[in-house]
């Protein structure tokens, strides 16, 4: 859906340029400067601090001090909302970590004292589409102006998430005067997401996370403005979900400790919620499924022949649907993975009961997995759910799958321009930019990897929903995947959300390097593990001593 | 000072040894037995999973249902502690982490509704040798027991906190019942520390940690019963401490947000407090010291001579004075760091002024090296702080240190034998097997380093305070300091709290390696990235899927 402009600043903004005069002029920067990478390079005042890129923003140059007890008032419809007081309280003890501390002087007046946040609707519903734009201002509060020194209009709440993230942006500690400090003040930010769906995938199977690394990896997620996290939770390797339906499914777990209870899944899906971010599930099938058949071994064609899953039972379908009945119940977003992907079909053949079942049905093995993905299909959408697939479904049988089906870009540059053409939606995942395990892809490849190229037309272009950075789990676990996750992501973050024209030129590469090294420190600030941006590899520890912002 | 054994379990022993007649019988161990590895390692009950082992320990072979809304009794003299409430808040949370989620059904009636702490004094300071002692009852509340169902006693609050440690780690979650539960009671446990100091160092020159890192390190420490955070703040790279008498010092940070304030300080050591663990600072001279001349030139010899600082002037004494006198009201801890390793004393020689100096003074530079430490400590002692130094001054001039030095071991074994033969006490931290940034020293071998190694008269021993291991960080910043750390420095931490019988000999290298396991993935759990125990390179990614017992 697109994105409703809020009201106040849109009406008020005429009156606010003109106020402006009584503010120091401001400078019209819809891109940040190219800069000479120096030691001293954060020093430079032109360097506008902020990661993802706003959509419109100008800015001072007045430097203005911010209250540690900084006050909220929430109004508009959605005044009373429980989300926006929770993220004020977070975005406070995040802003105010410092200077919290140190003594008031009670003669000190801060400059912003006071955050007003204007929320029109009261529908805290979280979905795909919803509005997440906001406007912010931040200025002196004196007798020239009207309104007041922080604020926040947003018509959604999730649009006032993302303008405190913003705002926590703009306010840094100064250490010399211990105070926080909005520099370059009076900012206007009018910002709104390019894309609707920005996501992360995290694969829970090959290597288990607890719950608090997951809420880790959702909060910091938040920082970046990304919107979904993709649960891969389960793959050939463990089966770590309980499924009330079918209780010897987790038997598939690695242990009898590396499991998600329904309520671990349910407090993950409103953790993420309290942030804005909508969590996708998926259950891929019907190959990477072997672990099911730890509980239920029916579902192997054969003790030799373990995936894919077996297609001449109807047993195999009613896990399937009592699986995904359950997870309905735990994950209201409108999209549901259905996976699809690396489909090895030989051993149904060498399986006989598989082989009699499909020569009965008239089907090649292709067929079978074709009829397998459709039925799978049909018990999501007959749960509500817009079916989402690996590309390969779409890549083997494009003409058959549900027009409804989203198609998940992976194996490489090429596939949504082909979807978008036959009418499909698609994400973004080109595994050569956006595989977060691919460890020899530097920052800026992630970075400049456009989910539009090669796609003219407009219309076709509004059909590519966004994109995915994706953490497969091989080789990380909760040792090492914020570090896997950080900074890349980010570099996708942005991608996803700041305007193209903003972010594609290559001369904002330094300056985009220099945001994105403050961004990686401020998530190391944050007490995320992210890593040094310019290491030959991912993830690796910096090569020698030196300052988080030039590494 | 030597613990003193709490009291009232020492009158209730015997009877609670008769009314265990009630209880199943309890297993006498001392020791763990050795396993075959295998897959279902863990599900063995006669493994004791705790992590460092108590000194005694008796279990049955009964298990408890705890109730997630467990209450807390405190009572004693120290029954008042605000330590103790907050800490079982803490601990309260990390226990029922998923249970508390669980709509509770009415009717279930729980083994363990309440935990009595009694302490039995009401001193909170923190020290060197304080009293970690505990005992920790935990068994079944029937008509047959006089004393509650799970019960800690202590004479001081930090004993209290290590018992309750040792209580969360006997709570497992059961995801079956979706309860914690537990296992083989009832146990009596009686613990207390083997040293005294069991430390951990933190090195913040080399790479910047924002304190909500620090924080995150100060509590995994006390998962593992670590007491001593040594905290070696300044080094040649930078200087990040806010010194109020001197305050272009931290000129010498890496940038203006890579710095701490006294404030900051503060926290660290109040947070480090409310876990029982100490903080030793440390400002490393006259090498190790560069980074002080970015805001004091001065300080340097000259500007192609930046280290060892400016022996001849006397602004160099009075700037460590201030940096001490500032320090002190920071820094309770009896113990100070005075470093003194690698002190290349060449260029004093090759500067005019200060080669005349040590002329005029009759000095060598060795001898001006010895001066200078001298001087050094004269300047603690005045403040009351017992100095620490590495050990090449008491390789160096051992009959000239102040008699109260505490050596501080890194280069490599025998020093502390050396230390003790003379007198000196000592700390272990053998850099072949404690230090942290040496990856490609095994769990094992860090496991079996034995700081008595060499010592065999009591006398002698009960110099030795104990060990630390250290986290060097020219290659580890916050993306990967914790699993650099980790699972390494609770291996470290086992040899200095546990029994010297219980841990060394060959034959529990097994258990030892599936408890540590265990305990790698309790800090996991914790939301602590701790690495694969056995990666053929510390804190290296696992190598491939799996579950998290089994790396």
């Amino acid at each position: 859906m697109p994105s409703k402009r809020p009201t106040l600043f849109f009406l008020l903004f005429p009156f606010l340029l003109s106020i402006s005069l009584s503010f120091p002029t401001p400078v019209n920067s819809s891109r940040t400067l190219s800069l000479h990478k120096s030691k001293l390079h954060f020093d430079d005042q032109s360097l506008t601090l902020l990661w993802p890129l706003p959509a419109q923003y100008t800015f001072g140059n007045h430097t203005l001090t911010v209250d540690p007890n900084l006050s909220l008032v929430l109004s508009g419809n959605g005044g009373a909302s429980g989300i926006v007081k929770e993220a004020f309280q977070r975005y406070k003890d995040l802003i105010f970590k410092h200077s919290s501390k140190v003594p008031s002087t009670s003669r000190v007046v801060y400059d912003i004292q006071k955050l007003s946040i204007i929320v029109q609707s009261d529908n805290e519903e979280l979905q795909l589409g919803v509005d997440e734009s906001y406007s912010l201002l931040v200025g002196k509060n004196d007798e020239h102006s009207i309104i007041g020194e922080a604020t926040i209009e947003a018509n959604s709440v999730y649009g006032a998430l993302r303008g405190l993230e913003t705002l926590s942006q703009l306010c840094v500690f100064d250490y010399g005067a211990k105070t926080v400090l909005v520099s370059k003040a009076p900012w206007f930010i009018q910002d709104k997401p390019r894309f609707e769906y920005r996501g992360l995938s995290l694969d829970t199977s090959r290597h288990y996370y607890p719950i608090d690394v997951i809420k880790q990896v959702i909060e910091s997620m938040s920082y970046a403005k990304l919107n979904v996290l993709h649960w891969h939770i389960i793959d050939e390797e463990s089966f770590p979900l309980e499924v009330p339906r079918y209780p010897k499914l987790w038997k598939g777990a690695y242990s009898k400790w590396e499991r998600y209870t329904v309520e671990d899944a349910q407090e993950i899906v409103s953790y993420a919620k309290m942030r804005g971010i909508n969590v996708m599930a998926e259950v891929d099938v019907p190959g990477h499924a072997e672990s099911w058949g730890k509980g239920y071994p029916d579902l192997w064609p054969s003790p030799s022949c373990t995936e894919p899953l077996d297609i001449s039972k109807n047993f195999t379908f009613d896990v399937i649907s009592g699986i995904l009945a359950g997870m309905r119940e735990i994950f209201p977003f409108k999209f549901f993975h259905l996976g699809g992907d690396e489909v090895n079909t030989d051993c149904w053949n060498s399986t006989p009961h598989v082989k009699q079942w499909l020569q009965d049905h008239n089907m090649t093995v292709k067929d079978g997995y074709q009829y397998f993905v459709l039925k799978a299909q049909e018990i999501a959408l007959s749960l509500n759910w817009t079916p989402v697939n690996w590309e390969e479904t779409f890549n083997t049988f494009p003409s058959k799958l549900n027009p409804q089906t989203v198609v998940h870009n992976w194996l490489g540059p090429g596939v949504c321009p082909k979807a978008v053409a036959k009418g499909f939606r698609c994400i973004f995942s080109n595994q050569g930019v956006w595989y977060l395990d691919h460890l020899d892809v530097p920052w800026n490849e992630t970075y400049y990897a456009e989910p539009l190229e090669g796609i003219k037309d407009a219309s076709e272009q509004r059909l590519v929903l966004g994109g995915e950075v994706c953490m497969w789990s091989e080789t990380a676990d909760t040792s090492d995947v914020q570090q896997t996750i950080w900074p890349r992501a980010a570099a996708a973050a942005e991608r996803l959300w700041s305007d193209r024209e903003a972010t594609s030129a290559p001369d904002t590469k330094l300056s985009a390097l220099n945001r994105l090294e403050y961004f990686r420190c401020l998530l190391n600030r944050r007490g995320v593990a992210a890593a040094p941006v310019r290491n030959q590899y991912a993830r690796r520890p910096p090569v020698g001593p030196g300052s988080c912002y030039d590494q």
